[in-house]
């Protein structure tokens, strides 16, 4: 996805430029910190620091660092937004909305059994309201 | 939550005895890094340092600041256990479950309708199909 890798001859990457030094070829933050994306080199710095960020994309696999730095940099902008929950915040927004669609399904569910028992041939009065 | 206030001049908390610093009165660090739990420290600290953390700390009002300590804490533990997604694969993993289930609670609603107008009087297939 990204091509700083034929772009760190002309320009320093967003991470080396921030950190005002030089961008070697073998710099670990020039494939996933383009130059035009200085942003994203800045965020995961403040929140993460530059050398955690980095012991990070060396502990993982080459083809998985892209994965790896995107993920850090949606954590950071979610602290900066949110210093108190982070990305945190997002999980139980998300967790309550599992669980309110879960009891929503089984009650829908509760519903269609009724259903079917009334087309069934049961006459309750569930049955009646709805023939009514 | 924390009675780590009260625990310092016995013992520095996990912090400072990690940082091998001197734990006075005012250590931010001390509420929320009880020296019992010395891998909740070591944990943010792998992962954001510090002195982010303690950055993170000072930006947030003091009742908020133990839940961002635990929200930090979780975050640091979800990237030690994946170091490719972090806790960012527990918001794909929830994003997807909401999808699937109200994907699920649409059919269902259909359903519904369905069975609703079977008791209604129309005879369609479904009807047919549900009174045999």
């Amino acid at each position: 996805m990204s091509s700083s890798y034929t772009n760190y001859t002309n320009s320093p990457c967003a991470a080396c430029k921030f950190l005002r030094r030089k961008c070697t070829p073998d710099c670990v933050f020039a494939p996933y910190f383009p130059p035009e994306e200085p942003t994203k080199f800045a965020n995961v710095h403040r929140i993460f620091g530059a050398s955690n960020v980095s012991k990070i994309l060396q502990e993982v696999a080459p083809h998985q660092r892209e994965d790896a730095v995107n993920s850090l940099a949606y954590e950071a902008e979610a602290r900066l937004r949110d210093p108190v929950y982070g990305c945190v915040g997002a999980i139980s927004v998300l967790q309550r909305q599992v669980l309110g669609l879960q009891r929503e399904l089984e009650e829908t569910n509760a519903d269609i059994m009724r259903y079917a028992s009334c087309l069934g041939g049961e006459t309750t009065s569930f049955c009646g309201g709805q023939r009514g």
